[in-house]
């Protein structure tokens, strides 16, 4: 999906809301379990109560690999049912690799190439610390997206993420390093919304970039302050939920309930929207 | 496996050769296609005639990944093949994976959790760049390993883990840090060879960590080198050599040729703990 497809969602849909997919078997409902596939059908339901009013999906790897060969199969029978609405929404494989060359070539195949591994995710995000020819093969798939990891929403942020380094934090100069690896058709950042104060600072670097904000809701971020700084001439803003939407009701509802926690937030959105005069 | 019984295989098989099972479907011989499953026989036939040589195995897991559920089923294969040789072998998922702390909970799983995902790993490797938190949730198994980056050996190692950050380097930084997550029989180091002279400043940061060497061989690391300034009273030492062993030939004697170069490494390493006392 192209930044020009990705926008006109945004409009058409009033929502930069994306939707964290990370479901644990151990989570969901009860009578999903005697199911054939229970994480698959989870799924399926949340995408069918939640897809006019999300304009992404983010499963997190982790979240399937856990389980094996199993979980690795629900997730691809979940981006086989995605393929159905390839134009009407932005998917992410939230995955945070990374690894030399070669080997993140690898990587990128099971991501985006369908013939390999039957999953074609529009965008995979990426971690930073190998530098350059770790990123760079994701970026060589046309029309596919590196989300790369710059100021995450966790504690453990502070370890080396804000460290002083040559005058500026870390996050920083992956930031201005890597902003010319690809460019803001191709590349966006991971950026924490507890820290929503930073996205003045951040859009200095990197003012046209789409940003991907985890940490609102569960985590404690406002909405409000990250679309206050981090909002740009394109909107420039993908916000995920996770929890707080597919966990909504952990009954025969939670379909039903997560819709309504999605509306919730798409609402506010709009509202948003409507006041920094996008529609 | 206990850094003791580590230490202990090390010294009987005179070898701290660490053989990356990075096995390309590409790459493998013709007459292994024909079977069920040509990556698995592969492996098998790989570590049937190297078992002796060698104190550890190392499958990355985008070589597996790539190809989806099947390349999983392959990789979940050689692992329960490799349980016949528990006590003879460390094992190691090179994944470099690292996320918020219940996600990497989630990858623990995967790597250490046989009745989650039928692997059982010794040992991961981690990207430290989410900090404490993400590598934490790896080190709370008992019995595990976790192997953080800390200066790889590619050259996009020098985009950030060679900036100045307050006075040292920031792979100087996290390896600092991170002592102190874990301790000295559950951490080890990532250090590239091909900055072999390195491994002195690395080795006064943590003279008692085990660390794992990548880029002798292809990539032009020397092992000399490396054992001059990386050895320690344990050893401390795993040497990892994938493509010049697993692809020694491309033929049916592919095996017997990869058999042939990891005694060659093992009898240039077994001179070295000669010379440096060990035997």
């Amino acid at each position: 999906m192209t930044k020009a497809q990705l926008v006109d969602l945004i409009h058409k849909k009033k929502s930069f809301l994306c939707i964290g997919l990370d479901t644990d078997i151990k989570k969901i409902p009860q009578h999903l379990l005697g199911s054939e596939d229970p994480v698959f059908e989870f799924n399926r339901e949340i995408i069918d109560a939640t897809i006019d009013l999300t304009v992404a999906y983010k499963p997190n790897l982790a979240f399937y690999e856990s389980r094996g060969v199993k979980g690795l199969i629900s997730l691809e029978k979940t981006m086989q049912y995605l393929d159905k609405f390839r134009d009407e929404v932005f998917t992410i494989a939230d995955a945070k690799r990374g690894d030399i060359g070669n080997t993140s070539e690898m990587y990128a195949r099971l991501f985006f190439d369908k013939s390999a591994s039957a999953m074609d995710f529009d965008a995979v995000t990426v971690a930073p610390y190998m530098g350059e020819d770790s990123v760079k093969p994701f970026l060589s798939w046309n029309g596919k997206w590196v989300i790369l990891l710059a100021l995450t929403s966790n504690t453990g942020a502070d370890d080396f993420q804000m460290l002083d380094t040559e005058g500026k934090k870390m996050f920083e100069h992956v930031l201005e390093v890597s902003r010319h690896w690809g460019s803001e058709e191709n590349m966006m950042y991971v950026v924490g919304a507890t820290r929503a104060e930073m996205l003045r600072q951040i859009r200095e670097i990197v003012p046209g970039h789409f940003l991907l904000i985890p940490g609102v809701g569960a985590q404690g971020g406002s909405l409000k302050e990250v679309v206050r700084y981090g909002i740009n001439k394109s909107i420039g803003l993908l916000v995920n939920s996770s929890r707080a939407i597919i966990y909504a009701s952990k009954e025969k509802d939670f379909a039903e309930r997560a819709r309504i926690e999605a509306a919730h937030v798409r609402d506010e959105m709009k509202d948003l929207l409507i006041e920094y005069h996008f529609c």
